[in-house]
């Protein structure tokens, strides 16, 4: 078991990573001190693993709740069955949710632990790569407003995470892609080395070998974990964690939430990212195309058929990181150098769109 | 114009009391950097005051949103309607929530501000006596459960609070009434001169004396301030606030809320905490029947007649403030002398909840 701290003064927790890590009844009761324990899950996990989690608590006063699996029940209205559920059990201040799933169940979970009676603690178990790599990590809780995503949240840090690697082997194939995309842009953001390292060990990853899988998860999570002990909120650094998500939420959207899995999205995304900055001249073509390969080889998809140019370029502008400085994006500078800067021209944004809007092609040079 | 600060480091803000200030346009404006507004009112106070904020951000772009006046609004409904708003104005990140109208209003808008993308700007223009001492300061908002009240919420601080004492004028008698509860409130667990003031100067209150009425909010503010300032969150002091609410909260809810005013529920919960003071033999009767005298004198109810003390008894276990430690009440131990305490014998807690809501008796010595 490898263990990190997200370092946040009073607000520090750890997080557990290794295999086999939600069958360990002592450290899923030690990372609780409330008595009472509403375990939140989906209809896919809950067959697997909620046994195992119900048993830690059996001690202790608990309930679970089993929600709908999927993109589209991440809404206010699965926020307020949630309270309910809480409120029926006659639970207090002193509870504990505890997120048993991927990325919509922990976003979900920790807002209501947020909101529930002003904010009650809260456990991260990522089942998924996604949601171990990065959602479950850092704070960030949220519901979807049917037009626009993550709209409705709060920043509300979980008291620990614990990332079983053993989950992901009965995760389906899509999913464990869509989780490396979000691993590749670890790399792509801070470590050239790590993204380097991702390119001679795509294999070994995609074959759910074990500690290739555990360095890469602690390695995101440290990556992560760095950047959100510097910049809780999002002030500035923070922003380097949206690479790709800026295009990648709009094209979420106008996929309905449901064509595409987040970190699909995030990987088309990305490649639009790129070759914005390929355009600006601030990174080499061949480095884009590397970063389109290792995607490619990590099953993602690069391009995103049947949208126009124009609705995504709209639906980005609705996205909450524009500010009052106007549209701002992630952009790189090199491998390992992101850099958040000004939307540049319409122009260089609508070719870099069109680019992964059509069937692939290479980045023009 | 009095100004005081709530001394929360980066999260510091004034409090500006005084007559005619909703009408400083430059006061206003001032206190405002977002440059997309959002207004939250009610039918009763947009006809009175709206044009007046309106027009202050009138160079901004700037969006009103009027809703149903009355608790039973302060619903997961409302604040998604608030959202909705937000949403369809396109607005972004580094937009503001005005919140003009009582405590209903400064709760809710103030809880969607926290929410909408994680958190934006609010500034409180409190248009009741209740929002101007209490709700408006200190950075609590909330909507209610169907069960149980301020269930769902946030802490989240305003960027200002200005109270604009001129707005009382127009306020019904019985809601002047329900504010001085929570005046009543402050005197009574740390100021015992305060309390000694409001004997002395009740009628001028009653009779919208402006120096008076200046006077009160602002000793009020001074008290929370200091309060919110020592204990953000609630974990110790700031507790002392809820005086007279654990068992106020449990009569409101029985009345569903409706039947009493928030400051009305909480004057006669405040004779209960009073009374079950007398009872464990921390409080002088004398000191009591003061209170109950005063609060009659203010115009509250200090009895509930038609409810059923286990009812009222089952309903405050049911209380956020319930924890694990079970459920804790505030108590007096002499005027201006409030202290948490454990939540004594029912035995106690029955008697002390009888005699108000029974036909006013004397408390029992």
């Amino acid at each position: 078991m490898k263990t990190l701290t997200v370092e946040l003064g009073a607000r520090s927790y750890p997080i557990h990573i290794g295999p086999g890590l939600l069958a360990d009844d002592k450290l899923l009761k030690s990372l609780v001190g409330a008595d009472q324990v509403l375990i939140v899950t989906n209809e896919t996990v809950a067959p697997l693993y909620l046994k195992h989690v119900e048993s830690a608590y059996a001690e202790r006063k608990q309930r679970s709740l089993v929600l709908p699996d999927g993109e589209q029940y991440k809404t206010v209205d699965s926020f307020v069955q949630v309270i309910d559920e809480l409120i029926d059990a006659g639970f207090h201040r002193d509870s504990c949710i505890v997120a048993l799933g991927g990325g919509v169940i922990g976003d979900l979970a920790g807002f209501a632990a947020a909101a529930f009676q002003r904010g009650i603690d809260f456990l991260q178990l990522p089942t998924t790569l996604l949601a171990q790599v990065d959602s479950s990590v850092g704070g960030k809780t949220a519901v979807n407003h049917p037009r626009a995503k993550n709209m409705i949240g709060a920043f509300h840090q979980p008291v620990a995470v614990i990332a079983d690697t053993e989950t992901l082997r009965t995760l389906p194939r899509r999913e464990l892609s869509a989780g490396l995309a979000e691993v590749i842009k670890h790399g792509l953001i801070v470590d050239a080395r790590f993204f380097a390292w991702l390119e001679s060990n795509m294999d070994a990853l995609l074959a759910f070998d074990g500690p290739a899988l555990t360095h890469a998860i602690t390695r995101c999570c440290e990556i992560k974990a760095g950047i959100v002990a510097e910049d809780e909120r999002e002030q500035g650094r923070r922003a380097l964690l949206n690479f790709g998500h800026t295009f990648g939420h709009a094209i979420e959207a106008l996929g309905g939430y449901g064509r595409w899995l987040h970190g699909e999205a995030i990987a088309i995304g990305m490649c639009m990212a790129a070759d914005t900055s390929v355009r600006l001249g601030w990174l080499d073509s061949r480095d884009a195309a590397r970063i389109r390969e290792l995607l490619e080889r990590a099953g993602l998809p690069t391009t995103a058929a049947g949208l126009q140019v124009a609705d995504v370029l709209d639906r980005m502008r609705l996205d909450k990181k524009a500010g009052r400085k106007g549209l701002r994006v992630v952009l790189l500078r090199g491998l390992g150098k992101a850099e958040v800067a000004p939307a540049p021209d319409d122009a260089i944004l609508r070719e870099a769109i069109a680019g992964s809007l059509a069937a692939a092609r290479p980045v023009a040079r």
